[in-house]
């Protein structure tokens, strides 16, 4: 087998270690599967995978603040275009846009068109209001809390529920300043 | 960044897409964790581990077959070898050592060092019945039966019970001819 050369456009991390995506989409539909079957209410389904997701994500951010090379981010503005064009590349080897800011900048849009978690997925009438890639939302949201930024994300538009993308919206509630490591210059 | 070389000796698959080791392991470990508050009983979450592990293993299967390039294994041997060396790489991003063969050819032990489920766990004494992992046994017995080959799976050695190594013992019950698209030469 020949080694895979790099697509142009990548970025590749040195020292990240990955797995199969296929695996990883089949082991996530087993925790959501897992979770409907317990819970019964998509509402309680949703809450969950928001909170796994959550727990991970304040885990995840030293993975990505030791792997990553990125810098302290200079506002919110940067921060999205991180979490869209490097996190997204890191954990899940795809990239997000960023879109639809609001004048304050405090609020914008990621938005995939490609998402690894939703390979072979379809959603029964059961569970139309089941927002599947939840875990997605509270990542982000633990991350950013462990970065002193405290926000909401939302999905906006799903193509599970038929929408042409996945969008998130997050949007900046509070921003409380930084301990050691990070100089606060504010 | 610079895009990573592949390291000597690593097998690189083109077409295989990947997701982050980390994100991988913290998402399996909110699954563990999800079973271990629904179900109480360790021996009822290693079993609900092992079935999700054999509903993702008949799927998985197909990746398998359609990327990996391996050919119509000769025999349980060769079958064995591929699991370690192609499987274990592909999906985990290890290899796995074969061991401990029996003198019918039937039985033999996959041994894993280095295991990128088990990053950051630490089993609790309410626990020590656990066997973690046991998704990867399911999976393996769930890909092996779509090829035919009935077998048992089950953990001899752990280190998250303090072994050196992790050692699942992989037994051949039976094998069924195999339909189309193989032609069976026995």
């Amino acid at each position: 087998m020949a080694p895979l050369p790099p697509r142009s456009g990548d970025a590749v991390f040195a020292n990240v270690e990955h797995v199969n995506a296929e695996l990883f989409s089949l082991t996530y539909g087993a925790i959501v599967r897992q979770l409907l079957t317990d819970l019964e209410e998509v509402d309680e389904v949703n809450k969950q995978l928001d909170q796994m997701g959550y727990n991970i994500g304040i885990r995840l951010i030293d993975e990505f603040l030791a792997k990553s090379n990125v810098s302290r981010c200079a506002d919110f503005r940067e921060t999205a275009d991180v979490i869209a064009k490097v996190g997204f590349k890191m954990f899940l080897g795809v990239t997000a846009s960023v879109a639809n800011w609001d004048t304050e900048g405090t609020s914008c849009s990621l938005i995939l068109e490609d998402n690894p978690l939703v390979d072979f997925v379809e959603l029964p009438d059961t569970c139309q209001g089941l927002y599947y890639c939840n875990i997605l939302s509270g990542v982000i949201r633990g991350a950013l809390e462990m970065v002193s930024m405290k926000t909401e994300v939302t999905w906006v538009r799903d193509m599970l529920h038929g929408d042409d993308v996945y969008e998130l919206r997050v949007k900046l509630l509070k921003q409380v300043p930084e301990e050691y490591p990070y100089k606060d210059d504010d």
